[in-house]
C-alpha cells in the first residue's frame, strides 16, 4: 500500500509536521482539518486524502489530536530514529548544513564532513573535524553513515557518487548542479539552487506580464 | 494563455535547460524528442506537452535545435535580463549564496549582504560588502533590487519580510524554515530544507521496508 503514495503527497508532510510542531508550541492540542486547512492554505479535502493514505488519524466530529497526528508524522518521515550524515564538500554551504543545530534536534546527526582542499586538513565545523578525500572509504567502513550529503563541484559529485555507493551508501542529499545516475536502491533528494532561482525568476517575469 | 501554466510544468523547465546546456556544452546542434527524453529520463511525451506549454519549438521528423530551444527556454524562465539580489543574513548559507559565481552568469548578480552581526560591519564577501540591517531601506532606495534572499533564523524572517514588501520589493527567495505571509503580486520561492531531508528520509525508510 505504501508504494503507491506519490511523492507530491510525500513532498507535503514535512509541512504538516512543521505546522502541527507549532500548533503544539502554541499550546494547541487538537485542530479540525478546516481550521489547519485555513491555516495552510490547502483545502480541508486535501488534507483529509493526504492522511488517508497513512490510515487517516482523524475522527469525526473531533478532529486530530494534534500530539498525536505530529507523532505519527513524524514516524512516517523516520524522524522517529537517527540518521548519520556525512558532508561531502565543506565550503560555506557544507559548514552551513554542519551548524544546523536543528538538523539534530529532528535525529540528523552529522558526523563528518570531507574536503579535497588540504588547507582544511584539521580543522572541524562545530566540533566536527574536516577529514581528506582519502580517508573516505575507511570512515565509511567504521561509521555508521546513514545519508551522504554533496555539497561539492558538479564536476567532482559523479566520481564521489561511485565511491559512496560502492562503499554502500543508500542515500544522497545532492546539492551538486546535476542528475546524478545511481544504482536501483539508492534513493537521491536533489536541492536544485539554481533550479529554484529560476523558477522564481519566471514567476517574476509571469507577474510583470500579468500587470501590464 | 500564460497563466494557465502550472508550477509543475515551471519546476521542470530549469531541467530542460540544464541539459540543453550540457548539450551545447558537447556540441549537440540537434536532438529529438525521444533521445532528450531518454537522457532525461521522462517520457517523450511530457517533454512535447511541457514544451507545447510555450508554443512547441519542435518541428515534425527534425526534433529540437538545441541552441534556439536553450535560449527561448532560457527567454520563458526571465534569464535574458539581470535580476538584481540582496541576501539577508550572512551567515555560512548567505555567504555560499554570495559565493556562486554560477548564478551571475545566468543574471542573478548579488548586489548586497546584510546582518544583524555588529562583528561583520565592514567585511565583504567576493567584494560585496556586508551591511547592517539599519542601512536596508536606504539600500533599497538607492538601489535597484529584484529580488531579496532571506538566509537567517525564521524568527526574523517575518519582520524583515514586512519591511522589504514595504520598501517594494515583489519577490523573495526564502530559506527561512516557515512559510511567508506576504501581499497579493509578490512572489515567493521557498527552499526548505528540512523539509528535503525529511522527504529523503521518508524514501529510505520506506525503501528499507520495501527490501523486507
Amino acid at each position: 500500500m505504501e508504494k503507491q503514495i506519490s511523492q507530491a503527497v510525500i513532498k507535503r508532510m514535512p509541512r504538516y509536521y512543521r505546522y502541527l510542531g507549532e500548533l503544539l508550541d502554541n499550546g494547541v492540542e487538537r485542530i479540525s482539518s478546516n481550521e489547519l486547512s485555513i491555516r495552510m492554505k490547502v483545502t480541508a479535502s486535501q488534507i483529509r486524502q493526504d492522511l488517508n493514505n497513512f490510515g487517516g488519524f482523524g475522527q469525526q466530529g473531533y478532529g486530530y489530536n494534534v500530539q498525536y497526528l505530529y507523532e505519527e508524522i513524524g514516524k512516517i518521515l523516520g524522524l522517529d530514529r537517527q540518521h548519520n550524515i556525512i558532508i561531502i564538500g565543506a565550503g560555506n554551504l557544507g559548514q552551513a548544513l554542519a551548524n544546523y543545530v536543528k538538523f539534530e534536534k529532528r535525529g540528523f546527526v552529522t558526523i563528518g564532513l570531507f574536503d579535497v582542499n588540504p588547507a582544511m586538513r584539521g580543522l572541524s565545523v562545530r566540533g566536527i573535524p574536516i577529514k581528506m578525500m582519502d580517508e573516505l572509504e575507511d570512515f565509511l567502513a567504521d561509521n555508521k553513515v546513514d545519508i551522504v550529503a554533496l555539497t561539492l563541484p558538479k564536476e567532482m559529485a559523479l566520481d564521489v557518487t561511485d565511491r559512496v555507493v560502492k562503499a554502500g551508501i543508500r542515500a544522497i542529499w545532492n546539492f551538486a548542479h546535476l542528475d546524478l545516475e545511481v544504482p536501483e536502491g539508492v534513493v537521491v533528494q536533489n536541492v536544485h539552487l539554481s533550479d529554484s532561482l529560476m523558477q522564481l525568476s519566471y514567476n517574476i517575469v509571469k507577474h510583470e506580464m500579468e500587470q501590464e
